[in-house]
């Protein structure tokens, strides 16, 4: 599969520090979702065009494994990276303060039709299509 | 109007401390919520039955006063006191450690008619049911 | 006063929003202290200035009107104002969609010395200063 | 290693729940806390005991994998499993709504001396002392 990623910036917000002084572990999850939905934005495909579509995407799995602390006001990127787009909708993220890697996550997420509560084996072709779009521009 | 009151117990978490080592002043707006649903649920009306009947209840108005912080794993209570259940719900909530008053809250709610996403002037007859039932007890 | 204020851009995240479908009123606080941080990162300023200076500026008072509901993705700004830095560090914040109000918040901080924990009843001079310089400049 | 588990009590809350009507996948994280922090609390060595001790144990890793979702209001059991505790301190969390599983977690923490901000390559002898009292208990 084609290697195919964008890169975000952030910032560490004050609300985001623990009582040690580092980002809380669980705030990560957050900007792992920021990077994801600018993603979406950017195929032009995000949360609201697939409401609108009949589906969400739940996430089902998801792993972090942090290397380097994020302190308060540190300016810091994620790496956003496609792995797979066939049963799951699944993407890695690293998390960068210039070329110091801080964190390694993944996650993983499946279509699920709103109106019958039910799994999809496969990514909604509208998603697919957005993503194989975007693949030609790259090959 | 009646002294109407009841007090909840919590515990402050480690994802609440901030980096200064105290309870972040944002997080205390998740416990106001947790002491509203408990009060709500005392008198077999909580969000859910709302939901059933058709409107929901958004916050149009809050306010705290901070006195004394909360620090991690600090057992406090949340004295929940409701003030007004006309065109307004609302309630005034006490933070307690001991005898020791750490903080006053206030919140107001109004009540919205899901489907029109319209405003309602006085409060939901149900809810009204509920409240005037508890009073007749206090009486 | 010097009417003293700015303004900053903002997006409505997916974590952001409730199961009513608009922002939970307790998210409102990120975005006050995101908007505050900011403005004093731009009068050079900050939270880790204070720190080095030898104190924390916690919140003592905190107020919301919510006048209309923020949406998933939506653009909005908020307009942050210095109402006061004698004893208090008191701002207000204007929420805007286009030029539609959707909610006014007030935030007051006092100083505190962090080695004696102790408050002070004016805030620190290198703070004051800094307002100061920036007064002039619009004047 | 001996089969060392806990079960503690929760609620989801209305803020956990997100706009698709589910608990969002990020509020977990708070939960396994809350669990961790009940576990050692139950064996008299929770976080501010290890901080009295000189060190703090950072989450270095984290995975989650996500079954069934939690609505507003759910009431859940997480039965919480001490997997390793030589130089990680590894849980493994489960979540329960009555007998069916809705989340399977794991976390791994190392020690780290405040002072000089240094990893450790095995966790501190007073929380292995605690956890081996326990084990004895048990055995």
């Amino acid at each position: 599969m084609m290697n195919f990623s964008k890169t975000f910036e952030f910032r560490a917000e004050f609300f985001d520090i623990d009582s040690m002084g580092v980002m809380w572990h669980g705030n990560y999850v957050k900007y792992l979702e920021m990077a994801r939905c600018r993603f979406l934005d950017s195929i032009n495909y995000n949360y609201l065009d697939m409401k609108n579509d009949g589906f969400a995407m739940p996430i089902v799995k998801m792993d972090f494994k942090y290397i380097h602390p994020i302190f308060f006001n540190d300016c810091f990127s994620i790496q956003i990276k496609l792995l797979n787009y066939e049963s799951f909708l699944t993407f890695e993220y690293i998390f960068f303060k210039g070329n110091k890697k801080l964190c390694i996550a993944h996650s993983s997420q499946v279509a699920v039709m709103i109106e019958r509560r039910e799994t999809c084996f496969v990514l909604p072709q509208p998603l697919v299509d957005k993503i194989n779009l975007l693949k030609e521009k790259y090959e």
